[in-house]
């Protein structure tokens, strides 16, 4: 069994692979050749006022790679009110002050325990490569010029994905904070070799953007009606980004999943929680929209649905709940990857197995 | 983080202590202060012929230890027939000819990854000791005869959970080989120091018996009515082994949870698996029965439901399916005796736990 850190990952994680991993594992899901297991949380009391721990799983098994995943997180969360609203925040209270998401990786073979590993630079990576995925289809093929709304974490996983799906020649990137929307267009200018040009709003990254993506934090929206063009590709990490007037607008909207998220939470919860209010797990104004209209991004790559249809098109991916099927896919990469290169902390595998049938 | 086996694991696990934390953890459920997340299978094809491996994840929180539990099991899993209907049965194909089973125990108040374990001697403790808590409120005060219909790994954690809630002064125990059943009559005689009695019938097993218990692997009924008399308790480790009749008869009965299972295959499956037709996920029978309609054990440990009401009462505990919250409450017990006694594997933090907010 080997223990892979995201340190170590990092040195090999390369996007490309992960998004031709995620396509064939969506495609096998929408065959039904793959399955995914839906988002359970258990929402518990924690010590710390007006915290909880929040303990997540999802699951998925992939059996073309011969893996299942099941990815997990054990956080303990609050809700401080930041720019007047509450938000999610993970309090990292771990020894040396960090946080715990975890993959398990299993042979659909034999069902050993393959690999355990972070789950951190992999949460970017199959959000950024699902991203990258959807608008391989949903994208215009000529389509040329990015605008970014966000220059953190998450942003980076998107101008990945996106510079491997279609040949841009220009990335616009806005972020409230100068000084790292120009980190940012310094370093992906190097790393792409193209023009990354930092700006100063999110209408300047927006204009004659072919694709536009916001990679925030933010639980309100960042993309409005007024952003976007016809033949535009938009998408976003977080379901909040994107504004009610958007899913309106767009011809073509295209889901990550359909999979509710169930949550259980011990008494007091989740009524006191913004999560369960306005959060992750319910949004009254996708509620009103109806989400589950739209096909899911697996029966697009599938070819039961199709993707872009013309030039003018205005389309949408909707990148909101994760799946588990997403971690098999670029587990795949990392399980090979970390053997030939002879990268992580074995551990024996007869500890993890056992002469009991149980 | 500490890795803890089966053979670490029985050296201290005891079944008073796991019928303690058992209750209290019940209890804390019926009172809303624990969660439990349902049981979730993916169900995908293996190579071999006719099997499937299949990756099944229950887990459950309860704050008041401070812990939370996932429960996962990565099966290769065939269905043979075996006297004339088909048989579940794992097949051990992992190195060595093994089984994967496992715990991950995450505390609550800080998020960390505490300990794994492997799940199979648990499983036998967490289903006897459950029974053991429904027979304290279920059976008769001043029972003292036991039948048991089984002499396999099942019956052993029975007649210990019965034996801990109840003071009994005979055992009688039936299961099909007679060396089986004398070995185990020989080995519990010694064990608990009272007469248990090998029998050639379950007839003569449930003869005067105030609890009567099957513990076998059958897919069918060990339990008809004919058995059952006034004042007896009545439980098994499976659902299949409690006739329709018996569930009919009873005048008072208790199940585990109501909690469904959900189940997610790949194509083929899983119309072809005789298990969703008549095994563990589907019962004809109980669906004719309706089992959401008896109360949960939680409810009756929490005084929400009353449990025995007069000594002529047949009273039930239908002992189906598992919950993850069981794995915490034993967990409790595993994880505080290994670390007093310096018991098992411990493999640095920082490789399950990340800097990176994901």
């Amino acid at each position: 069994m080997l223990v892979i850190t995201n340190e170590d990952l990092e040195t090999f994680l390369e996007m490309p692979a992960c998004i031709e991993a995620l396509e064939a594992a969506y495609r096998d899901l929408g065959n039904r050749d793959a399955v995914d297991m839906p988002r359970q949380d258990a929402i518990v009391d924690n010590p710390r006022p007006g915290a909880v721990h929040a303990f997540k799983t999802m699951s998925g098994s992939w059996p073309a790679a011969g893996l299942a995943a099941l990815r997990l997180n054990s956080d303990v969360v609050h809700w401080p009110e930041i720019e007047g609203s509450p938000r999610r925040v993970k309090i990292p209270v771990s020894q040396g002050d960090r946080y715990n998401g975890l993959v398990l990786l299993f042979s659909t073979e034999t069902g050993e325990l393959l690999a355990m590993f972070n789950d951190g630079v992999v949460q970017k990576t199959r959000v950024g490569g699902s991203s990258g995925v959807a608008a391989k289809y949903l994208a215009r093929e000529d389509a040329s010029v990015l605008g970014l709304i966000g220059s953190g974490w998450q942003a980076t996983g998107q101008i990945e994905a996106m510079a491997t799906v279609r040949d841009l020649e220009l990335v616009k990137v806005f972020s409230t904070t100068a000084a790292n929307r120009e980190a940012f267009a310094e370093t992906y200018s190097k790393k792409l070799g193209i023009e990354v040009r930092a700006v100063a709003s999110s209408q300047e990254a927006a204009a004659d953007a072919d694709i536009l993506v916001s990679a925030t934090n933010s639980m309100t929206p960042t993309i409005s009606a007024d952003l976007v063009r016809p033949g535009m590709h938009v998408t976003s990490v977080r379901g909040s980004e994107i504004g009610l007037d958007v899913l309106q607008a767009v011809d073509r909207l295209v889901v990550n999943t359909h999979d509710p998220v169930s949550a259980h939470a011990t008494r007091g919860w989740p009524e006191e929680i913004p999560e369960f209010v306005n959060g992750d797990y319910a949004r009254p104004d996708i509620g009103v929209f109806d989400i589950t209209q739209a096909p899911e991004l697996k029966s697009v790559v599938a070819g039961q649905t199709p993707g872009r249809q013309s030039d003018d098109e205005i389309t949408c991916f909707h990148n909101y709940k994760g799946m588990g099927l997403q971690f098999a896919a670029i587990g795949s990469i990392i399980y090979a990857e970390a053997r030939t290169r002879q990268i992580g902390l074995t551990v024996d595998d007869r500890y993890f197995s056992q002469t009991v049938h149980p």
